[in-house]
């Protein structure tokens, strides 16, 4: 029997239309997009097209898109380039909120250990910003402001457009991490100063992405050398994943509405048939959360054991993000929302996509539902 | 007719092995590597692979091979890297030599305003390290040396072994760029503490790469977030891509000594044609570069008009490096080696490949002659 893959935030299948963009680069159009020959040149145009898609599914202008090795590259570029530039301008604050993926937060640690000030602020029990004390921690002399659009783990909505404002009038640059915004809401790139995007998460190739730079802004380099997209990020350009990655974002952004109703409806399935049949279960996020995500702790059994013994009955879920999996510490995500060490530990996250059917999370729910039975037993 | 490729040192068609050794990992092999479940693993065990093949091609173990977006990535993490991590330990130094890629120059140029100390080692007029210069500018305050294998204008060959002798007498970190190195040389990453690699120079696909890190040798990441790469490196693995990069240089390795003679034999041909039927050309690094490189400069005509000129014959070719095509400045490698701005204008890169012929070789020849006759006669 196939797997039931319900880990669609971890990572999605490439999409028909990417993988058919894609072919011809991988094969006789391999040029190198920065040489001036024809075979160069073909190579450019692809990627130029690429831009103009991704800058169109955004609300971006193209020259705004930088082409980076994904969302951590973005991330990093977005806080460490802001906050250089701005320390260069006498701003030396960094603030970010406290359920920002590790590729937000470890670079705002690392500049905080490089002597920059770095304020991190709190979220509700129900996994969203305090804008108050957003507020509260940005000064004349913040740099960089960093809140993402939806949360990873969670899948909680978060107040961009206030956190934009109290960034805006501080004088500070406004970054948002719309890794998992943009795969069920229609972000929009003017609202901020800088986004990033990840194309595996949209059925785009894995190791491309993209950090919206909007006009007027200035960040610093990360990646320093032959000076590709106007100094901002060098390296030769990755031409058969940007290409994919524009061609996924199309297609993704024109069936994003539909595939949204039809997760949200699946989701809402699963959800009723595992609160309906487990006891002691508590849904996260459920104030104003992504269609597909359903994060569930189950009380009384460990997440990791439960991860283990669903993917032995071919059920493929995972506790939060993939990126520390493994980790011995539990969700920074759930401690920031007051989860204790010990309920955090029964984590469970079930992220739904387009491919998935009724079937699926039937099969799901009743596997589920059978795990907790058995770790509840031993 | 086909177009006549001669720039092989800006990038490679994929190779056959690496394109089928991809295949799966765009379809239904889509699990993210850090994921515990099966989707997953599968995914890390193919990345795993991978890693094993990457260091057996170098002479390192798997656990020293750090994959990254590339080159300019690998160069940055390297230099950057070891220079931070340098400065912890009291040492501020910065060794380069003047004719490397700018993805090694750019970053080291970066530290020095960040106050690092930086000095640029020149070159002999053959376009060969100095040595001397080299032991002069080490101390022991130098936190990293970097000169790399092979240049990728002029293909000269660097003193590696006394490079890095200096280095390590110093207690200085030890990094070379390898990516024009490896394609032709049986570069040894045990004589190294830290060695940069690309896939699309060897028929690998574009956007990946790897830093060797010696066990022992500390650098601070680039990309902060997941943890990925033993913390080196942070960001969701490019599977399909790594992959590819295993099979590309397992391939291109095993035929990389058969693949030398013929394209020295080649490139030895159109080498004579063009010395014997033009007057007033020059060959750079003759006395020992490369087998696929012919770097000439012809007197009295501009560079970019016969690259255009070719070009429009169906001839690929470039003045350098394909990262500065479009530079105002001249090569900054031809500079070192002490040629004048307006002689450095008639440069002209030929790179061959393995799928090079001998057809594609007179057929280059004869345009190249018909360009410079042409040109010179305006």
């Amino acid at each position: 029997m196939d797997t039931v893959y319900l880990d669609y935030a971890a990572t999605t299948p490439l999409s028909e239309p990417a993988r058919a963009a894609m072919d011809p680069f991988l094969r006789d159009r391999f040029g190198n997009a920065s040489s001036v020959h024809a075979p160069g040149r073909e190579a450019r145009k692809a990627v130029d097209e690429a831009r103009e898609r991704v800058a169109a599914a955004v609300g971006a202008r193209p020259d705004e898109v930088v082409f980076t090795s994904g969302g951590t590259e973005s991330d990093n570029l977005a806080i460490k380039g802001a906050a250089w530039h701005g320390r260069e301008q006498g701003r030396d604050g960094v603030v970010v909120s406290a359920i920002e993926h590790h590729a937000v937060l470890d670079p705002a640690k690392w500049l905080e250990r490089q002597g920059h000030r770095l304020s991190v602020v709190g979220v509700d029990a129900g996994g969203f910003v305090k804008t108050d004390a957003l507020a509260s921690a940005v000064d004349a002399r913040t740099a960089i402001v960093s809140v993402m659009w939806a949360n990873n783990e969670v899948g909680t909505i978060q107040p961009i457009t206030e956190a934009a404002r109290i960034a805006r009038e501080a004088g500070a640059v406004f970054h948002t991490d719309a890794v998992q915004g943009i795969v069920w809401l229609d972000v929009d790139a003017s609202m901020v100063d800088l986004m990033t995007l990840s194309a595996h998460k949209i059925g785009g190739p894995k190791g491309v992405g993209a950090l919206i730079v909007r006009r007027g802004v200035k960040v610093q380099p990360l990646l320093h050398g032959g000076g590709q997209e106007r100094e901002v990020r060098s390296g030769t350009y990755n031409v058969a994943s940007i290409v994919g990655f524009g061609a996924a974002i199309e297609h993704w952004v024109d069936k994003r509405a539909a595939w949204a109703s039809q997760v949200a409806s699946l989701r809402d399935r699963l959800q009723q048939r595992l609160t309906t049949m487990l006891d002691r279960v508590r849904v996260q996020g459920e104030s104003g959360r992504l269609p597909n995500n359903l994060h569930l702790i189950v009380e009384g059994i460990d997440g990791e054991s439960m991860i283990l013994l669903l993917d032995a009955s071919g059920i493929a879920t995972s506790q939060g993000s993939a990126c520390s999996s493994g980790a011995a510490e539990p969700s920074h995500v759930l401690a920031a929302m007051g989860v204790s060490r010990d309920l955090a530990k029964g984590a469970l996250r079930l992220t739904l996509g387009p491919q998935t059917t009724g079937s699926d999370v039937d099969r799901a729910a009743e596997a589920i539902i059978a795990s907790v039975e058995r770790l509840r037993a031993r």
